[in-house]
């Protein structure tokens, strides 16, 4: 298996401390989570109805139609791979390493490309091309002309250009959502993110409408569970709550920016949900805070780490303390 | 998209009687389900925990700890066959739809066998067999010693035997879960239907040890959502209700047999959550019952109807009204 964040269990068995002390700060979830109501005993005692209302709601949070739902984005990358024959794949990197280890596993050629290569145009020329926008964990974007340039070309070679937007929901105009659907783009949502609730396993596939079926075929009936289902349906239609919470996304994602550019030379990039920062002592670092409780993502290549928003005051202050602490800088006047 | 019972929605927006006067016959899961308890908040707000104390409860359920949690046996059963090579596949038939449709997707041979084929030895000479025990809609099975002894040949050679075991829990004798891991053997298991929780998507893989990391790689992390995850923990380690419930769903399974008995010749078959009978009048039978919105399962053939069982004593007796007054026998007294 990859190694991902939020593999807390793990760090408290390893190190000892008890669960509730921890800070964790390691998956780019928001922390102020939509507070899930309590779904219906029916959700539970029947099967998953297609016609509950989520694809309505859906469809006017994504603005389309051309989506389906899936049990978190992971799962509809996973089978991706299998819905066409065996090719040329470029994927964005570093990036969230599942989508290329998906492709391969399907016995397609995956060739990683950096975001300043593809900026040149370097992926248009594969069967495939696989980019992650905004990119974690670095948070570097590409326009949607950019992109819908790229797809013009690839599409025309019958090829598919997988779009991961996990993190667009805080700069929705980053969004190919509303331009689905169109041959050869696949665009994936996810719910977990933004709304705060990694834990139930939804998103959504966009694309063109035989592309869908194929993998709604092969994901097989009922693959979101009716809970979630529920669940995910009133949160689409929170518009109230998410207006406020995009605001707030980019205050804070605001405030870690200028807290971590207090303790590192480097500059950091990201997203409102979190901020990276490439530093050599990246593994150091990330050893000195895990043993005062404080997770954080260390990239696989351990040459920098990825800071996800504290949860309150309380987190924001241990942070930075830490932080001046191991790295001997000044933290922020209280 | 195949047809499955259960799609109730379908035929209260067909035939326009009201959703709640519906006598939901057709999906041959318990009625009486396990009373979910609320899950925790942090089941959404946080990343599933792969160590949340799920797989021992299943351990202590199924008798091995070579499992795999999954969402709902059909992911599995979906994502099987593109974990080996292409070959010829024998899938008993009828029985579940899916297990045929997936083996087909990912490009294998399929070739269908009846149970009395299969009983005849001819499904050893595939590279994989899947069987169905008890097979739905017909309820026949085969004894573990005759299915260990087909595995024996099948697994000698490098093939799998799948054994999708999603109503052996009312006949745990039959259940080949406490035999695994043996080599080449999958055994795939249901929450939903014992427990009377479709709506979860929850089950498990049961298997040798590297076929199951390569599921789970394929299905990708966190293939089971939070909520999920925390219910089907309470349910399977709540023993006492589960033989309680053993017992009184052969109780309401031989019931079922006797209705169904008074009103055909012929003689129904099955398992203690549904009894199929087949007759050339199925699907007339079909329609008459659902105008009286009594939805119950059409075979895919049309020649026969899956019941399952009615969930109060008004479902009984308008059930045994509704085929007094279509087949024009005598219901029972009351």
């Amino acid at each position: 298996m990859l190694e991902h964040g939020g593999n807390l269990g793990d760090m408290v068995r390893r190190l000892g401390l008890p669960e509730a002390d921890w800070l964790d700060l390691s998956t780019g979830v928001n922390p102020h989570g939509w507070a899930a109501p309590t779904p219906p005993p029916t959700s539970w005692h029947r099967l998953p109805d297609p016609d509950d209302g989520l694809c309505e709601a859906a469809a006017a949070y994504y603005g389309t139609e051309a989506l389906l739902p899936v049990p978190g984005s992971q799962a509809a990358l996973a089978m991706l791979p299998y819905l066409r024959r065996v090719g040329r794949v470029a994927v964005i990197a570093p990036g969230y390493a599942e989508h290329g280890a998906a492709w391969r596993r399907a016995g397609h050629e995956v060739v990683p490309l950096s975001a300043s290569q593809l900026a040149g145009g370097a992926g248009t020329a594969f069967d495939v091309l696989v980019v992650i926008n905004p990119n974690n964990p670095d948070g570097s974007r590409f326009t949607p002309e950019t992109l819908l340039e790229w797809r013009n070309g690839i599409a025309s070679r019958g090829g598919w250009m997988v779009v991961d937007e996990a993190f667009v929901d805080t700069m929705p105009a980053y969004s190919l959502a509303p331009s689905c659907p169109l041959p050869g783009l696949v665009v994936l949502r996810s719910i977990g993110k933004f709304f705060g609730l990694p834990g139930m396993r939804a998103g959504f596939a966009l694309g063109p409408t035989d592309l869908l079926a194929r993998l709604e075929e092969a994901l097989g009936p009922w693959a979101v569970n009716g809970p979630a289902r529920w669940v995910a349906q009133q949160a689409l239609r929170d518009t109230a709550w998410q207006a406020v919470m995009r605001d707030r996304l980019h205050n804070e994602g605001d405030r870690l920016e200028r807290l971590l550019a207090r303790h590192f030379p480097q500059r950091s990039s990201g997203t409102p949900l979190f901020r990276t920062v490439l530093t050599p002592r990246a593994s150091q670092i990330h050893e000195a805070l895990a043993s005062r409780a404080i997770l954080v993502r260390l990239l696989d290549r351990h040459d920098g780490l990825r800071f996800g928003l504290p949860p309150d005051e309380a987190g924001w202050e241990r942070l930075d303390a830490a932080l001046a602490d191991i790295l001997e800088t000044e933290p922020a006047r209280a």
